[in-house]
């Protein structure tokens, strides 16, 4: 898959044609947003391949930049995403996934969304502590997962 | 501000404090949700001043990577953010702001959301063509903006 070369300012922000700008390492960034809650899920990469992947099977695939590879999300945990809509921004340089997740989760800590802590006392004086958004964890990792990110074996279960 | 140091993965993942990750270029990617419609409006990046005076202020800045600038959204249109919630995901290296925004509209091409066209039909054999979202703008960049993102003046209104 081909994707159309950018062309004309008024064509990338105001046409009706997908023309995806990969940045210097050749990656856009994607954001992905569950389609019934609008939670929003994760933040990740995308190459040209993984991006067309996606565009092609309906289910989202990234790239890792730690492992340096393509990733199907799923692929280890099951928990697959199922593109409802793909959104592309004015300039073209970011991708918003609409997807229906297996399983009900997305984060490899366990938990639904990856965004699951907040910084709860902002302004000038504060302590940098964050606020967990979800009570509890909706799997357990260690049941998923026999790797980490990078690949390497899960440590032992604290 | 000084921002604590990235320690332990397991601090860094399973933790109560914000450690931000910041990328080769000194950035952080920012996604931008309506606190209300919870609908993505944009996407932007953070060095640690746009970070830090985010925190402050309780307004949404930025950095731009074409100006080579820090960029308080609002600034020239009036469409400041408001935050309500500043999250940031497990690994620390992307932060979604929830925001209230003045004037109802985040996108400097007049929409509601920088997200407004999407892939209709996806697919093997797509012809990557996008469909607006939104059906029509909801503000007239002409009469909010002197200057394109770039810092240049705008073109005659087509």
């Amino acid at each position: 898959m081909q994707f159309p070369p950018q062309t004309t300012l008024l064509e990338i922000e105001e046409g009706s044609r997908l023309m995806p700008k990969f940045d210097e390492r050749s990656l856009i960034p994607c954001i992905t947003q569950d389609h019934a809650t609008k939670d929003v899920l994760m933040m990740g990469w995308m190459n040209a391949e993984a991006l067309a992947l996606t565009i092609e099977t309906g289910l989202a695939h990234y790239y890792s930049r730690s492992r340096k590879k393509l990733w199907k999300k799923g692929e280890q945990s099951g928990l697959f995403q199922h593109v409802v809509a793909l959104v592309i921004d004015d300039d073209q340089d970011a991708v918003l996934l609409r997807v229906r997740i297996d399983g009900g989760a997305s984060c490899h800590v366990g938990y639904r969304s990856c965004f699951f802590r907040a910084l709860t006392r902002p302004g000038p004086g504060t302590d940098f502590h964050l606020t967990f958004l979800e009570k509890e964890k909706t799997f357990d990792p260690h049941a998923v997962y026999t790797t980490d990110q990078q690949g390497n074996p899960l440590p032992p279960k604290a």
